[in-house]
């Protein structure tokens, strides 16, 4: 698992690495990802680790050029690790047939269906992997002190891996974003589709351990730390792919108050980078309160 | 010249709209243009106007998402144009054969040489034609009050735009800032292409109007407010593409102290977007000194 740098550019005085390494947990594969490491990280102190989880066509550079998070990250002093958002060049049959299944789209889920189980595995690759190729680079971040965030498929990823932690006991991440996330994702096409081909159990596993709004049901009292924001004007919203109200009242019910979970209707705002890039430094910021407390 | 909105994205409280017109300018092409409107312009205040000009092989879009200029400027309460870089589907012979020559590389000039002239004139497209849609459109903006500002081939757009303006005594422009620009084009590879290219008078006829570092010395005292960011890591720079000794020379030698224009070098930047966002919000701070006094 050595890392090879790939590229390696400037910004905000701090540095924005591209590495890439043989990914066991896809399955032999090649994986790339983005670091971002602030100027206090390279002058030797160990800093926090805030993962970024694209959307669906994304790989690990989008967000590292358009999600305006970096300048945020660079004043709090907190690394910014952005994964690839699937598995690339595993030649699986129908991978590259559509935007929103197979390559581009992992939906940060570990494959059941035989046909996908040997790469399709970003839930083991983002939450176990790429933390372990980080320590064991020697790289200056303190993996005691982990948080989480994404868009889209990737503000579902970011939910489902922060609060199934927070569940099982493990607590990796201290706290959660998302910007305009797929909520509820076994009741909308998008991961209808994704959970009927990547799982053996397809909408029953999946609604066990990969969908928001079921996951925080479960969690009883479990302190967390969940802050969402999303646009009346995106059309993925109004389509009905991304479901915030029921994940919205799953938490109420629950018992969560808005300081715990936060969920904000945005106005006029869309599903792109634009929208997007305007709440980046309020999330990094969010996440800071937790990571640097 | 009637104006088509092909979309709007609200980003910073504010909208970015894509327009398409029939360009005269450009022989009768489509153009298209980013125009960012602040809060305050939407809520019908006139706001100034600050032109961003874009490298090679890039569109109207790049620096929209990637420069990191919407959130200053929206703070600042300043509309910024991003035009784009050459025209669209003239099909000329050759036009697509380069990245840095034809489409996506049209330099700011307008074409001499009979093969470009009716469709390459990207400096009259920029300083004449698009503030005159604008103004056709009645879009809130206030066109006495403009500067300018650029990325490598743009910044030597924005250079040359603003200093022929004030050479000129029209002073289009109230300042000028410029992200590696191709500051004395006629003494390197990419000027001396695209100049030999587009121009019946080759390297003579752009040492007249297109070179900002000849442009600098034909001032005298004219006064001057001029910004320049480059990275020591720029493989441009360090191939002799960008020449910024050679402005700022001319302009020392001019009699400009560094009030009048300021180049700084940045130590370990390279040519990218990610360095262009680090100093994006300081590039917008700047203009905004000239643009709201």
């Amino acid at each position: 698992m050595s890392l090879e740098q790939i590229s390696s550019n400037k910004s905000f005085d701090g540095q924005l690495i591209k590495y890439k390494f043989k990914s066991a947990a896809l399955g032999g594969l090649y994986a790339q990802f983005n670091l971002f490491l602030p100027a206090n990280a390279l002058a030797g102190t160990k800093v926090p680790l805030l993962t970024y989880l694209s959307g669906l066509t994304c790989t690990e550079d989008n967000a590292a050029q358009k999600g305006n998070f970096l300048g945020p990250a660079a004043k709090e002093g907190i690394a910014i690790l952005f994964p690839d958002t699937s598995p690339r060049g595993a030649g699986i049959e129908g991978e590259t047939d559509s935007w929103d299944f197979g390559v581009g789209a992992g939906f940060y889920v570990n494959a059941t269906n035989p046909k996908w189980a040997k790469h399709y595995n970003m839930l083991t690759h983002v939450t176990l992997e790429l933390p372990q190729v980080i320590e064991a680079a020697e790289l200056p971040v303190d993996l005691t002190r982990q948080s989480i965030f994404g868009h889209s498929m990737g503000g579902h990823g970011a939910l489902t891996l922060y609060l199934s932690s927070v569940l099982s006991g493990v607590k990796q991440y201290r706290s959660c974003s998302a910007f305009a996330p797929i909520a509820n994702p076994i009741n909308c096409p998008w991961g209808q589709k994704a959970f009927n081909g990547y799982l053996q159990g397809g909408i029953e596993e999946a609604k066990e351990k990969y969908d928001a709004t079921e996951l925080i049901k479960k969690l009883g009292k479990e302190p967390v730390h969940v802050l969402v924001d999303y646009g009346t004007a995106d059309n993925f919203y109004k389509n009905g792919q991304l479901l915030p109200e029921n994940f919205l009242k799953a938490a109420r019910d629950a018992g969560y108050d808005e300081v715990q979970v936060r969920v904000r209707s945005q106005d006029g705002y869309d599903h792109s980078y634009y929208f997007m890039s305007t709440f980046g430094a309020d999330h990094v910021h969010f996440h800071a309160n937790f990571l640097k407390a």
